[in-house]
């Protein structure tokens, strides 16, 4: 294929190390000149590729593109924005392929989760059936490790590692303080429908009687009366208790718990905080002293204690996406590949976006203990590699020295007006 | 003085560096075995010493020691319990003379805030009294920041860079989301009455633009109307807004915001969550996505993005409170004293513990700009130099290694028991 431009695009919730992986794709893509011309971001994510509203990633340096590497958020812009399937909307992807063909751009990498596999699979399809030329390689990402295919996703082992890490300090806190004040602790985390952060906390305790005591899984429906007897037991023996909880956790009728519970001055419910309801719980029936914390963003992007594991294969996925592409593959993904747990071995593998496309990947069974309130040895045994390392970005006044790019927009070529 | 033991215990809520404090008091005082027997710790802070349940800290070896420096919550175990005042109750004052007598404590380390200054200060006056031989030494802890006379609290510091720093992170991933997602992301944190920690959140906005974008402080009455127009105006401006505030937050009324919202599925009122209440005003009268967070705990025990310069300073009160103790100084607390804000220049002080007894140190009106949104320059000034530096702790198996100390306990040789 003669020199192309590049496109790439951040979509869906981002992660601590996303931009790690951008980083990567425009180091990666000015190391093959011959092949590739321009990076081109999508501004907001692939609403700029629809809009023709495009990023010249050239104009930033060098050393911009470095700092990206350790700089959370997603740089370009991300976007909550889901292509229809192909039949009902041809007119999304073809308007694709004119604004790809109206700036020369020859590749095509879509950095997400299923969603996004899916978009990158259509469009490798669309392509074909135009005849139009376009490598198109999607590029992991989810902070809910609930891809299939790879052992794990880029930028969930930073959450792991912030999450473990801020429930390990909370209990140590909450143990100086049980004797007179709070007896239990709850964090709530994210991944409303797969427990991977969950079961992350549970990383923290290595050892009898170690902070977190309890996790509640999105996977496991919640039994108010079970969850009240372990608390109490837990209280009664480490005399206080810290709880993870999901902020997906379900009632036994599959709805979400958070939405059942607050409602504000005027009546109305109030959305999310499942934490805060639990916490009233404890108090009401238990007539325990309690505090909570909700992470929120907080977790997923806390590029200041990410883990060197996920890093590095955030970097390493990118960089592998440009590799495959200037070699010519289209409908795939480089995915991590486990070669052992201990000591600690990986490698990016290959996978077709067609078996990644819209697949989910649940927590297994069995990485959950059968009380339903704790992770398994064979769990931790998955988990634990993903949080090695530190990778700790610069500061600048006492505080995390991260990149906002110059974000030049390229000059349109078509300026037809596109309606998202 | 002949050799005595030493009595040290934790006050009020716990600190990322209090341990820190904890560890110089220990090291210190095994450096002056001539004037300094054992140090005692009281377990779950005075109650300790009121129940004569007292923690032989030589029985942990100079490493588990020197581990503490870098081990967040209170390693004795703290309690919220105030002694009453001496005209009320002198049976209680005159029971930890009767402890300490009787485990021979000629030295007495009491580490808090404004209450632990008064205790300590009662205690020195009541000794005097009773004719007990007896160094009271108060040392300055508080994430809040509000005690008198010292330049800063320790433990403030690094609650300051772990808020600074959630709320720049928070702030870049809502940014890369604003274009379809959410558009107002609010943080809560501490400081009940003072507004220091939610000052400290500014510091994250260099310049124009930068998140965070508004602040609301206990010390402003909180005026809906202000709010909702500020917060609009922000996001037509930058496309998202970034709020810090705090839990003491008030109605013009003086009433706590926290307490005056949400209700649960039972009507009763829920205990804390003022971010919350603030997204659901956003949402209602708005009509923007949110998304909020509740640092709660995670930002007092954050250990693992310690100020360096924090743990500098809570290493060098407890040193100096050993040393003062040793010279004969009594009802007296070693405090930080600012020599210059650029190059940051400080050292350790001397001030009576009357002085700083039930004192509180407010944010001066000048730290928050005219509309009471944000902090001037001036706040800056004073606010930066507490953030600098790191001091990351170790880390095992991906996660920071703390220490749990063997709180082995002294044999008791009063053996009456004392009701608290």
């Amino acid at each position: 294929m003669a020199r192309k431009n590049a496109f790439y695009a951040q979509s869906g919730g981002v992660t601590a190390t996303i931009n790690t992986t951008a980083c990567a794709v425009i180091e990666t893509a000015r190391r093959h000149r011959k092949h590739i011309g321009k990076v081109y971001a999508g501004r907001d994510g692939i609403i700029g590729a629809l809009t023709e509203d495009l990023i010249d990633t050239s104009k930033d340096s060098a050393a911009a593109i470095r700092a990206l590497r350790h700089t959370p958020g997603g740089a370009f812009g991300s976007c909550r924005y889901q292509l229809k399937p192909l039949e009902q909307s041809a007119a999304q992807y073809e308007r694709l392929i004119e604004v790809f063909r109206a700036h020369d751009i020859g590749y095509f990498f879509y950095n997400g989760g299923n969603d996004s596999a899916d978009t990158s699979y259509k469009m490798s399809q669309i392509a074909a059936k135009l005849g139009y030329p376009l490598a198109c390689v999607g590029i992991p990402k989810t902070v809910d490790n609930d891809l299939a295919l790879t052992d794990c996703c880029p930028g969930f082992g930073s959450v792991a590692k912030y999450v473990a890490t801020s429930i390990r300090e909370a209990g140590y806190d909450v143990a100086s303080m049980a004797r007179t004040s709070t007896r239990v602790f709850i964090l709530e985390v994210m991944g409303r429908h797969a427990g991977w952060i969950t079961a992350a906390c549970g990383l923290a305790a290595e050892k009898e009687g170690d902070a977190p005591h309890l996790l509640l899984f999105p996977e496991i429906a919640f039994d108010q009366e079970r969850f009240l007897a372990k608390v109490d037991e837990i209280v009664k023996r480490h005399g206080y208790c810290a709880i993870g909880v999901s902020e997906g956790l379900r009632w036994p009728d599959g709805k979400f718990v958070s939405e059942s519970g607050l409602r504000d001055a005027f009546g109305h419910a109030q959305l999310g905080g499942v934490a805060p309801l639990m916490a009233q719980l404890v108090k009401e029936k238990l007539k325990l002293k309690y505090h909570w914390a909700v992470a929120d963003y907080l977790q997923r992007s806390a590029r200041h204690i990410a883990s060197k594991t996920d890093a590095l294969q955030s970097y390493a996925v990118g960089k592998a996406a440009v590799e495959l592409a200037v070699k010519g593959r289209s409908g795939v993904m480089p995915i991590i590949v486990r070669k052992s747990d201990k000591p600690y071995r990986w490698a990016v593998g290959v996978a077709e976006l067609r078996d990644i496309a819209n697949a989910e990947k649940m927590m297994p069974r069995d990485y959950i203990t059968e009380d339903g309130f704790h992770i398994t040895a064979k769990c931790r045994q998955y988990l634990e590699p993903l949080v090695q390392g530190e990778d700790y970005p610069p500061y600048r006044n006492g505080l995390p020295a991260y990149v906002k790019l110059k974000n030049a927009p390229v000059p349109k070529k078509l300026g037809t007006p596109f309606n998202i």
